[in-house]
C-alpha cells in the first residue's frame, strides 16, 4: 500500500472560497457575515472536485490512501479572532471528513485548528477532540506562527503549547508542523514561508528539550524538512555544540520528515542523509508545485517517481511507503487493521 | 589559489565587544557611551587573534585567501539608530582593514554597512565608498533584514534598496547577502534565521525582475544558497508558474552559493544541481560550527575537504576555488593581477 501523508483539499468548490470572502468583509462589518448554514455545498460537487483531481492523481501515480487536512494557505489563522478561525476550521474540517466518506478508501482526514495570534492554543482542544472523535481523523496540522510570516507566538518548546502536546499524546495522533499563507512581503507563501518555517521548527526543536516531556509526542516536519537535510552537518554540529545527545537520539524518535521535495537530487540526498524510518511518502499534490518539469516530462510533485529511482531496497522503500505512516499515524494504523488491511 | 570568499572576524580582541557593550549601555544613558577613541587595539592583539585562528586554520586547509569581513551575528542593525550602526559599521571596517594591511597577502576585506531599521539604505553609502576607496575593499555584506528577525523592512526587490545596487554596480562589487543576530525568540541566528534569510532572498529574487534593472547585479547567498538547492524543483517549478525565464536565465546571470554546507552530501548536491559557474568556495571558518564531526574526525567546517571529496573536474575545483570568485569580485581580481597573480 502506498500513503501519502501530506494532501490538502486545494480543489474544494468554489462555494467555500465565496463564503470565506464574506465571512472576512463580517469582520469589517458584521452585517455583511454570513451564517454556516448559508455555504451549502452537495456531494456531487464535492466527489468532482476529488474525483478529476487529487483522485484521478492517485490512481495515475498508484497511490492508494492520503492523509488529508484543510488547504494550508487558506488556513489564514491571522484573519479575525479566534471565533473566526473557529467557525473557519469547523467548516473545513468538515468538508475534509466528508471526502473520507465519500472516498473511505483513500482519504482519511487531518485537522487544521482553530489558532488565532495571541489566543491559548488549548482554546483548539474542542475542534481537535470532535475530529478525532467524531470525524476519526487521525492528525493535526499545527501552525507555529498563527500570525502569517510575523513570528509573534513563542517557539514550539515553549508551555505555551503543551495543552495542545498533551492531548495529541492522549490520542496519539502527530502533529504536522505546517505554516499557513504569508502577510508578510518578505517572505513568499509556498517559496519562503512554508520552508523557513520548516526550518525553524526544526531548529526550534534542537534548542529545545520538549521530547524528554512528551517522549511519544511526534511531529511531521513537511517540504523534506525545510533546509534540516541538506545542512544536516550543521545542526549536528550546532547540537555538539549546544551539548545535546546526536540528533539521533535527541530528535528521531519524534521527528520525522515528508518527501515533498520536488527533485531527484533533492530525495537522493534526504534518503541519504535521513534514516529511512524517518522519510514518510508524501507529495502535497495538487499543491503549490503542479506544473510538468521539461527535464523529465512529468509533474515535479509526482515523487513517487523520486523514490522509485532513489537508491533504496525494497524494504526501505516500503517502510517510506507505508510502514512508517503506520507507526507514526497509530489512528491510521488502527483504521486499516479496522478493515482487514 | 584558494579564495574563501566567507569569513567573519569573530576572534576580534575582547576589548571590541567591552567598547560595544559600552555603546550599548549608552543608548539608554548618554553618560555612558563610549568615544570611538577610547577603544584601542594595537597591531600585535590583532596579529595575535588573527595568526593562531583563522590564519592558522587556513594554513593547514591550504586556503590562500579569505574576504574578510566584521562578525555578522554582531552587526545587530536593530541595536540604537543609524548613527549606532554608523559609529560601529565603521569600527568595525577599520579593524579589518588593518587586518588585511597585517595580513596583506591572506585577507581582502568586505564591508557591513550600517544599515539600521527603517533607516534609507542610502544612509550607508559614504561607509562603502570610504571602504571601497579608502581601504580597497570588494564586496559589502547587505542585510536584508536589519530588524534581526521581524523582517520589517521591504523585500530586495523593491526600490527602498536601489541606492546601494546602484552603488554597487558603479564600483563592480558584489553584496553578500547576509543576516545578523536574531532578536526573535523564533529563530535561532545560526540554525534557522541565516538559513531562512538566504532562502528568503533567493525568492524574493525569484519572484521579482530586479536583474532586469540592474544586468550587472551580483548578489552572493552564503550558507550554500540556504535551502534553494536542496528545493531546486520546486524553485523551478514556482518559478514555471509565475511565467518567469528558466532559473538560469531568471537569476543565475547574477546570483551566487557559497559553500558552506558542513558535510558531504550537502556540497555533492549543491555541486549537482546548481551550475558550477555559480558556486564560490567559502567556508564562514571560525564561524557557527567549530566542532569536529565524530563522522569523519575532521571539522565541519573544513569545507575544502568536501569540495575535493565531491564529483568535479579539476577544472570545475579550480572554478569553485578561484575562477569564480575572481570573475565575480571584479575588485579582488583586480588587486591580485596588480600583484601579478
Amino acid at each position: 500500500m502506498i500513503i501519502d501523508i501530506h494532501g490538502h483539499y486545494t480543489t474544494a468548490p468554489p462555494a467555500l472560497e465565496a463564503w470565506r470572502n464574506r465571512q472576512i468583509a463580517g469582520i469589517a462589518d458584521r452585517a455583511m457575515a454570513p451564517s454556516v448554514s448559508e455555504l451549502r455545498i452537495g456531494d456531487d460537487e464535492l466527489r468532482e472536485s476529488i474525483a478529476g483531481n487529487q483522485l484521478g492523481k492517485m490512481k495515475e501515480r498508484g497511490i492508494d490512501l492520503t492523509i488529508f487536512s484543510p488547504r494550508a494557505s487558506f488556513m489564514a489563522h491571522h484573519i479575525g479572532d479566534f471565533n473566526t478561525s473557529a467557525t473557519w476550521a469547523a467548516i473545513n474540517n468538515e468538508l475534509c471528513h466528508r471526502v473520507s466518506r465519500l472516498f473511505p478508501d483513500h482519504f482519511i482526514g487531518a485537522a487544521m485548528l482553530p489558532q488565532s495570534p495571541g489566543a491559548d492554543p488549548a482554546s483548539c482542544i474542542p475542534e481537535l477532540e470532535r475530529c478525532v472523535k467524531e470525524y476519526g481523523f487521525v492528525a493535526v496540522n499545527l501552525n507555529p506562527d498563527p500570525s502569517g510570516g510575523h513570528w509573534t507566538s513563542p517557539p514550539l518548546t515553549d508551555r505555551h503549547w503543551y495543552p495542545v502536546y498533551e492531548k495529541m499524546v492522549e490520542y496519539g495522533i502527530p502533529a504536522m508542523i505546517h505554516v499557513s499563507t504569508s502577510c508578510n512581503a518578505c517572505f513568499h507563501t509556498t517559496g519562503a514561508h512554508y520552508i523557513n518555517a520548516d526550518t525553524t521548527a526544526f531548529m526550534q526543536c534542537l534548542s529545545g528539550d520538549l521530547f524528554k516531556d512528551f517522549p511519544t509526542l511526534k511531529f511531521v516536519i513537511p517540504h523534506g524538512g525545510g533546509a534540516a537535510p541538506y545542512h544536516w552537518g550543521r545542526y549536528r554540529g550546532l547540537a555538539q555544540e549546544m551539548k545535546k545527545p546526536l540528533l539521533r537520539d535527541h530528535l528521531l524518535n519524534n521527528i520525522f520528515f515528508d518527501t515533498c521535495v520536488y527533485h531527484q537530487p533533492g530525495i537522493d540526498l534526504l534518503t541519504r542523509v535521513i534514516p529511512v524510518e524517518n522519510v514518510l511518502f508524501a507529495s502535497e499534490m495538487i499543491g503549490a508545485v503542479r506544473g510538468i518539469d521539461p527535464e523529465t516530462g512529468h509533474h515535479y510533485d509526482d515523487t513517487k517517481r523520486y523514490i522509485d529511482a532513489a537508491n533504496l531496497s525494497g524494504e526501505q522503500r516500503h517502510r517510506i511507503y507505508e510502514g512508517n505512516a503506520r507507526r507514526v499515524y497509530s489512528r491510521l494504523d488502527a483504521a486499516l487493521a479496522a478493515k482487514g488491511l
